[in-house]
Formats: C-alpha cells, structure tokens, sequence
C-alpha cells in the first residue's frame, strides 16, 4: 500500500447517514486479497438517478450496461468492484455485466434496468463475475446506513485515501443532504485509475432535471481536473435522488427554488474532483490554474487545460521553477484566441509578464517562495474577452515515472 | 553537454556541397560561451523558398518576420541563433528580427525581404542582436559550401547530436541533390528545444510549386513526430530551391516528373524528423506507432498521435511493458471513430488482441522480448474504414523528468 499522498486531506470527513441508502462492501478476491473489493449502494424504492460517463469510444461493458439503463431513470442500487475493469472484454464482458445486474435484482426483487453495475481495475482480463455474484447476499444481508467510509474504502485502486464529501442545502426552505464518494489517480493507471463516483442526495427530484443538474456541475467541477490527459475507458458519475425529504415539487432543473442545491452539488463534486487531483500519481503539488479575457468560457478551459496538460508546465512546477516561458507556450497551442501582446501572467499573484513581455522590474523571491508550497495558483488573462475557466491539476514527478512504468511486473 | 542519445545514429552523415548554398557558423556568445550559437545559410541568386511554421497563437517574432517575407518568394540567406528565442519579447522583439534581416541585407547587397532570421532558446529575455550583427562579417567571409556539419552544430541546444541528411533525386532524368539539417529534442524544452530545419536544393522549381510541396511532405514528416506534445512558439521549416541545375521546365508540384523528387524530399523530412525523436529529452526507446483501418488518414493521425503522445502508453513502455489497454484507452480518447469489437493491437509484429479482446492463446513471451529493444513498433487496427497513417515518438523516462524539472535552477 502506497503511503498517503502529502496532497490528502488530513483527515477523512465522517459523512452522516442519508435517508434512503444503506451500503456495504465485501472480500471478493475478483483481483486482490485481504481488502475489500466489492460495494453495494442500495437505494430506497422510487429513487431516481441521472449519470455522466467517459466519452471514450473503447468504453467498458459496465459503462454500456448504465447507459442503457439510464433511460428508465430509477435506481435500486449501484454495484461496484475494483480489481477489474471489465473493459475490452468482448461480448463476454458485457455479458458478465448483465449477469451481475439480473442477479442483484433477483436478490433485490426490482427490475434489472434499476441495477447500475461499475468496475475499475486491470482492463482486457475476464471479470470472474461468480465471484462477485457469490457476495450478494452478504452485501445486501450487511447493508447500511453507516457504510458510506467501507464503500469509499472498497472502489479504491491505486488511490492512496478514501475521498468522501458531504453537504447540506435547502430546498425552498427544508434542508437536504448530498452524500458522495469518488475514486480515481490519474485519469487512468497502473490498475486503471479510473473515475468513478457515487453522489446520493435525499432530495425528491425528477429524474431530467437530476440530469441536468448534474451536467453542469460536471462541466464545472470533474471536466476541470486532469491529471495526465489520459482518459478512461470506465469513467462514471452517477447521481441518485431517494425522494426521502418531501419540500415544494420541483418540476425542471432550471427552477429557481434550485439555486441552493445547485450551488451545493457544485461544491460537493469540486470536492471529490480536488481530492482526486490530490491522489494525482506522485502528486506532490496541488496547482489551480485560472484563465480570465478569453473569447467564451469554453475558450478558457481549453487554455487552462493546454496549461494543466503541458507536460513542461508540469515538471517545471515539480522543480518548483517559476517558468512561466512554458505557459506562454501552453496558451499558444492551445488553438483558441489570445492576444500575444496582451497576455499577462501571474503566479502566486505576482504578476510577472504584462503586456506580453516581462515586467520591467519583475522580482522573482515572492514567487520563488510561492513556487516551494505544496499549493501552486497560476492565473493567466489572455486579452482578447471576457471567457474565464478554472481547472485543476498537479506536477509531473519522478514519482508518475515510477508508478506507471512498473506496475505489471 | 549531455552524453549523446542511445538512440542516435552511430555515426553523423557527411553532407556534400550543394550547388549555390554556403554556410559559416560563428561564436556570437548570444548566451552560450565556448561553442558556436549563430549561423548563416548564404543562397544564390534567383533561390526560391517555402516555409511552414508553427500553428502557435503565441510565435514568436522570427516567425512573423519569415511570414511577411515568405509572400515574395525569393531567399539569399537564413540567419539562424541559439541560446535565445526572441519569443514573448514584444515590440522590441521584432524590431531586433529587423535589425538583424537589415544589416544582413546590407551586407549581401540584397532585398529585405530576401533575407530569413530564425531563433532558438530562451524565451521572454530580450535577444542581444547586436552581438549577432556583430558577427555579419566574419559570417559571410567565411561562408563555404562544406560548411553544413558546422551550421548543424551552431544550431543546437539541448541536442545531443547535430541532425543532418541528404539525398539525391532525379527531376525528368536529371540528378538534382537535396540537403537538410534540423535541431530540436523535445517539441520544446530547457532551452526552448524548438524544431527548426532548412532544407535546400539545386534544382529549379517555383516558390508556389515548393510551397506545395514542402506542405504535403510536412504532413507525412515533421507532422507526425512528437516528443511530450508541447508545441514550441518557433518551429520553422524552410525549403529552398537554388536553380543551380538545368532540367525539364517544372510548372507546378502536381507535374508527374516530380514524383521521384517529392518521394526523397519526403525521405529526407522523415529523416530529419525521426532524427529529432531519437533525440528526445530522456529517450531510450525510439516507437513507431501504425494505424489502419481507420475512417480516414486524417482520423488514423488522430489515433496515432493519441497513442504517440499519451503519458501513460510512453510510461509503459520506458518501463518495457507490453501494456496493450493502455493502447485501448488512447485509441478510445482520440475522438475519432474505431469499433471496439473489431480492434486488432500488435506488437514487434506479434498479434496480441483481435475482435476487441485478447486472443486466447496470447504468447507473451516474443513480445516481452520486443519491449526491451530500443526499437518499438506498436500496429492497430481500428476497424472502420481504409485510412492509415504512421507517427514516431519516444518513451517518458526519469531522464525526461530529470531534464524539464531542473533546469533554470
């Protein structure tokens, strides 16, 4: 077991039960001894969810499998396991999927299209899915309330801590809570690191606007962190409302009794994605990069992630050198619009290049010192609008190296 | 110095003179001491010249400056420095680039406009042209026709070893010879490690007819290299044709006499430009990557490069681990259509997955035996169409991290 990434919360937040789930997690050996490996999240009757996968085109079975059941837009419970990632395993592998999620029902007595299946591990082996069948009962027999640290604990693969985050809002007045756990160091690693997570609320909401809802936040929270620029065959984000705590109907995403839940789902998945980047492979700083003056803020993040992405930007911080030289380059291969001679660039909030050149009187000690901290801020404006973006990510270290050029062996 | 790429060829080649080209190379101590750092490409009267650069939004004024002067079509020198890019310098950047075109002009007796300023190293520090100007005369003085090996080592930065190729084509039976030399190790680097090149040849073409040329031989060459993915704010590739030898009168690059030429100009490109990943920063293993199968050639570029450039399929393979779903993963990420049910990956020849799954009997033996040679060749297959396309990159080793981490310092 690795140890703990410097990047970690110092502690894990305790996250209190929500009304109309109850988890579990189980030994099933599918790959690794000794630990749990498997979770069952189940969910009240009439909970409704919404998700957002991958957009690889080599995506996983179990991600085709969700898909799929998405349309029906109810939940009963969301099985998950580590080990393996069930991807580019044929016909077999959905298969496996498909067997997983029918046995679960029988178990649950729902309808298969309300089961939702995950997997992240090794990918291109044959998920040993009776291994996974044979913990149902003990998974639906242990579920509960209190489970959402054994679940968290459960999906982890590569990841040196268990990532959890939990928040209250109102809803016109009566308070709801969001419950979420997320996994994942690098977009993608030794055993797959992909991105998986599991948010829950007791909210009742309909099952297109859960949708919307998440969308959006998506864009503004796991959209925004990159690790590597790899992308996973397995990504998934799966959000369930159990209609537990009754408040005024809510009829679409865009009414405005929705603002503070909005508000607080962002927030909830800015927490879970920031702790993934934290987990990032050999992370040692975490870097916030913001980019303001682009044409529109699609514009903006696709700057930010040519900065977040650049290879060079990323060892120069893991040398702690304040080379903004390669941040210029990252804006310029970025292919959006940026004026080169009023691009201005701050690290630590020293501004350091303005009006596309050096300043004049430029000192480097508040940023050299800034550049020592294990939480870097690069702030670039690009000149030419108003387009802002903030995305996330960390440095490219010998540590990345060492974690995924010798992981098989 | 850096100790020479493993990678590099055993033994640099000799260019022989070519028919109105000379070179000389100079110590302007521009910011290297000790060593050469400017040289000048000096070309007969009536040359005509082609130029690609880099897409950079941000480039940087050399780039400009061969732009503008590209639209008259004629050249009688490059000047060419290392040690400094004269990238991000602003309004005083350029009219350092046009001090320098001017007092060259000058001193050759020749149209502004004819004359091509290149610059590679540091970006964002003023460029000391007066020290190049300083060293016109010596330059032109001392220009000869066997001075490519110098001109290639004046051009240098992190290189490890100078970069050069020539070929002999035959225009309508009549022997005509192309020269080429390149700098570049990292698409850019502790030292901006831009790529430039200047190619040149004694036959008779026109500009336009060049251009087209250049361009085409570009897409299948320089345009499927890459290092880390980073794109320098300088890459410059000038291609000049000095009418020295009497042929067939060409009109235009589709002429079907060109077909022996174009096909040695592209050799020549894929020469130089495979040169440049052998020098990779940290290289140990040189990788050619080929896709077929795909939508399109463009779609099959799309993928190579996806694979070529992902972090986590370069990791794998400086570690020397046959990780074919790290393959999946990246032929899934490229955006470009593929049927995972039909991939096909192969590695050093050997066939490891078909119809989207591992074949049943897969040998990992040969393969293992493939992955610790310094030759890499990875094959997919993606199922859809007819398009192909071939890219070469390097592994991500330590010596990466170990170069970009700790440089300024």
């Amino acid at each position: 077991m690795p140890a703990r990434s410097p990047l970690a919360p110092a502690a894990d937040p305790l996250l209190p039960p929500l009304a109309g789930v109850r988890l579990a997690a189980a030994q099933a050996a599918v790959r690794y001894r000794n630990r749990t490996d498997v979770c069952l999240i189940e969910l009240a009757a009439g909970t409704r969810v919404a998700g957002v996968f991958t957009r690889s085109l080599t995506a996983a079975a179990p991600v085709e499998l969700c898909r799929a059941h998405l349309a029906g837009g109810r939940a009963r419970a969301i099985l998950v396991n580590s080990g393996n990632a069930n991807a580019f395993t044929g016909r077999e592998g959905r298969a496996a999927a498909e067997r997983c999620a029918a046995a679960l029902a029988e178990r649950l007595g729902c309808g298969r299209r309300e089961i939702f299946v995950a997997s992240t591990g090794v990918i291109g082996e044959p998920l040993p899915d009776e291994r996974i069948r044979a913990k149902l009962d003990e998974l639906a027999a242990g579920a509960a309330p209190d489970g959402w640290a054994a679940a968290a604990r459960a999906i982890m693969t590569t990841d040196t801590f268990p990532k959890l985050a939990t928040r209250t809002a109102r809803i016109d007045g009566v308070e709801v809570r969001l419950n979420g756990i997320a996994k994942g160091s690098g977009m993608i690693a030794p055993d797959m690191a992909t991105m998986l997570a599991f948010v829950a609320t007791d909210a009742t909401l309909p099952a297109p606007a859960l949708q919307a809802l998440l969308q959006r936040a998506t864009d503004r929270s796991f959209n925004c962190i990159t690790v590597d620029s790899d992308t996973s065959t397995s990504d998934s984000l799966l959000l369930c409302a159990t209609g537990q705590v009754r408040h005024a109907r809510i009829a679409g995403a865009a009414d405005r009794r929705l603002g503070d839940f909005r508000a607080h789902l962002e927030a909830l998945l800015v927490d879970l994605a920031c702790q993934v980047v934290r987990d990032g492979e050999g992370a040692r700083k975490f870097i916030t990069v913001k980019v303001g003056g682009a044409a529109s803020a699609r514009a903006a993040r696709r700057i930010a992630l040519a900065i977040a992405n650049s290879p060079l930007v990323k060892t120069a911080i893991a040398g702690e050198d304040a080379n903004w030289g390669r941040i210029v380059m990252a804006v310029g291969k970025a292919g959006e619009r940026a004026d080169r001679d009023r691009l201005s660039i701050a690290i630590g909030g020293t501004l350091i290049a303005e009006a596309g050149r050096r300043r004049d009187h430029y000192d480097e000690a508040p940023v050299a010192a800034h550049m020592k901290g294990a939480e870097i801020d690069i702030a670039v404006d690009v000149g030419v609008g108003r387009g802002a973006a903030r995305v996330w990510t960390c440095d490219l270290t010998h540590g990345y190296i060492d974690i995924n050029a010798d992981y098989r062996s």
